[in-house]
Formats: C-alpha cells, sequence, structure tokens
C-alpha cells in the first residue's frame, strides 16, 4: 500500500480514545518514576531517567506532570488509597474484629509489596512539598483511624487481647510497612506467602500458648 | 588581672587534652548533623546548616569529616554499633530464648529512640555511598543473623512458636524499626513505655490465649 493511501485509511482518534490515551501515558510516567524512586531515592532520580526508562525526553514528562514533586505526590497518593482500600474493605467485611483485622493485615501487606505502597513507605513527609505533606499526613492519619477502629471493635467483642489500641496499630502498622524495605519480587516467597506469614506471626505472637 | 598576667598563667592543652577535645568537637558535630538529618532528611540537610546550630562554619566541620556522605555514614554506623550491642548483650544473657529475645527488643526498641537508631531506619541504602553501603548492608546482616540465632534458641527450646525464623525476625525488627518513624520524644509516654508496650504485642500476639 502507498503511503497515500495509508494516509487515506488513517483514523484519527475520536476525542474519548484521546483522553484514554493521556491517562494511559500519564499512567506510564507514573509507573517508570515509581520504579525509580524505589530503587535510587526520589532525589537521585531525575526526570531524564524517568523519561529514557519510556523512550521519550523530559519536555514530554512536563506534559504530564508539573513537575518531579508532583509525581512523587502522585506515587504515594495512589499508594496511600491502595491501603485505604485495603483497610476500607476489611472494616466492611464480616466476622469479629481479628477477622477483619487479619483480613486487613493482609491486604495491606499485600500492597507493601507492589511499587505505589513501597512509595509510601520509602518516602518521608519531609520529601513531599508543604501542602502535599499536609495531604500526606491527613490520608495517613485516616487510614490510622480505621485500623484503631477495627483494632477496638475487636478488644471489645473479645477476640483480640485488649490494650493499648494505639500502640497495637503502630506495632502492626510497623512490622506491615517495613514489608516494603525487605520484600524481594525475586526471592523464594510470593508476595501471598510474605503477607500471610507475617500476619500469622502478629496475630499468633512469640510466645506458644498454654496447652497447644 | 592584665591580660598580659593572664596569658602567661594559660596553659596550653596537652597533647592528651587535645585528642579529647578534638573527639568532644567530632561529636558535637555528629549530634547536631543527626538531628538535622532525622527532621529535614539526608538531601535537604546543608553543611551549612550544620555549621550554623553549632556556631561555626562549614570550613570547620571539614575540620572532622571529608563531606556530608562520611558524616551520614559515621551517623548510620553509630545507630548500627548501638543496635548491635543491645543485640549481643541479649544474646550473653541467662534465660529461655523468649526471655534473650524479650531483652533483645526492649533494648532495639530504646535504640530506635535515639537520634542515631532513628538515623539507621530513616536511611535508605541508596543515600550512601557504594563502600558505605556495603559497609551498612553487612552491619544490618550481622545484626539479622544474631536476632535469628537467639529467636531459633527459643524455637528449639520451646519457648517461643515454631516457624520460619527469618520471617519472624523481619516481623519483629520492622514493628521495632517504625519506632523510629514515629516516636515523639515529647510524647505522653517514655521511651521505656514505648518500648515495653511495642514489646508486650509483639510477645502476646493479637489473639487471646485460650483460657486467660
Amino acid at each position: 500500500m502507498s503511503q497515500e493511501s495509508r494516509a487515506a485509511l488513517y483514523q484519527w482518534p475520536n476525542a474519548e480514545q484521546r483522553v484514554a490515551e493521556r491517562q494511559l501515558k500519564r499512567e506510564a510516567v507514573l509507573q517508570a518514576a515509581v520504579r525509580l524512586f524505589n530503587r535510587k531515592g526520589f532525589h537521585d532520580t531525575s526526570l531524564d531517567e524517568v523519561a529514557s526508562t519510556l523512550n521519550v525526553t523530559k519536555p514530554t514528562i512536563y506534559h504530564y506532570f508539573p513537575n518531579k514533586d508532583e509525581i512523587l505526590f502522585e506515587c504515594v497518593r495512589r499508594g496511600l488509597e491502595a491501603i485505604s482500600e485495603a483497610v476500607g474493605h476489611a472494616q466492611r467485611e464480616g466476622g469479629n474484629g481479628l477477622a477483619r483485622l487479619k483480613s486487613l493485615m493482609e491486604r495491606y501487606a499485600l500492597v507493601m509489596t507492589q511499587e505505589f505502597g513501597m512509595c509510601v513507605t520509602r518516602t518521608a513527609d519531609h520529601e513531599l512539598s508543604k501542602e502535599s505533606g499536609a495531604e500526606f499526613r491527613r490520608l495517613k492519619k485516616q487510614i490510622d483511624r480505621t485500623v484503631r477502629k477495627v483494632i477496638e471493635a475487636g478488644m471489645n467483642d473479645g477476640s483480640i487481647v485488649p490494650g493499648d489500641s494505639r500502640m497495637v496499630a503502630f506495632t502492626i502498622t510497623g512490622a506491615l510497612n517495613w514489608i516494603a524495605r525487605w520484600y524481594r519480587p525475586e526471592g523464594a516467597d510470593s508476595a501471598e506467602q510474605v503477607a500471610a506469614n507475617c500476619v500469622a506471626v502478629l496475630i499468633a505472637g512469640l510466645s506458644p500458648k498454654p496447652g497447644s
């Protein structure tokens, strides 16, 4: 077919397709960026590198995000959104407090094996701009509150050992957040195994139950 | 007393005193730096700021350390040394595996409420130079090995629930490391209370013991 015939057959994307394509490209930028941030750190990742892994140049990146800070915030926001979903889903499930908390922890742990979740753990408040940092803390507090609600429900219905729900929340989310620092996708254990094992340790504790 | 008489009475520090004074000043640089690194992050802390909190100028800092990277590495090395001591001390204590692990975790948790310990948790491998990063990983592995040995001893003597010692080690050190991210010295709980509470949650677990 001649160049001319091919050109005659070319279909311009309609508005809907153009929006979808833009979304797809923006998503590709985010995914390339989050992988580099997690491996090299935010400060040591340049937008040139992000662009180069996508076979584009930096000005193309600016077509989707105004700057590197905004890209980091969007990565962190995605991660927090995934954690919120995990936490919210468990809160709506049936069962006693411990059953809901188990489901919450397993879903939370899985998010920590994924790039956007990892980015939440690896990003410190001070790496974000002032406004983004405030939003980061607000979203994290919201998650903390829901985790504590589920813990308190379990303490009230007798399925969770009574205690300081704030301390319990910090202890278990700390263990789960840390997965983002040591989990390696190429390791022997699958993400699901890591999540299940870590949660089992937190639920059972270290000291054997009497009579078991 | 005249300036002249004072000058006549002035005692030049001897070699030993000069070494001690140098050590003291070097220590002051480290402590000023670690506080800034923990609050603002390594990348966003300048040596000018470190110098200014000590009422000196940047060239004075260079009298003690060749560059900012070396200061960070020394902070992290101090933190790892404190963790190693905590871990080593517990290993030499009496009692069964769980008793030794409890002592280890409490000492470890306390280090996480201190500046150098915090710096270990807050520093990512990639923030260090290539050689320092390798040393950082080597020291962390050594600590991990000792923690696992104590866990395995407890699993063997029946004081710790049997399981995957690697997963148990990651889960408990994750919860302890995270203290460095949420602990506030100005908060209501003392460092000792935080350490004791967090360790109690990890030992008892979330599910109540049958019959308790």
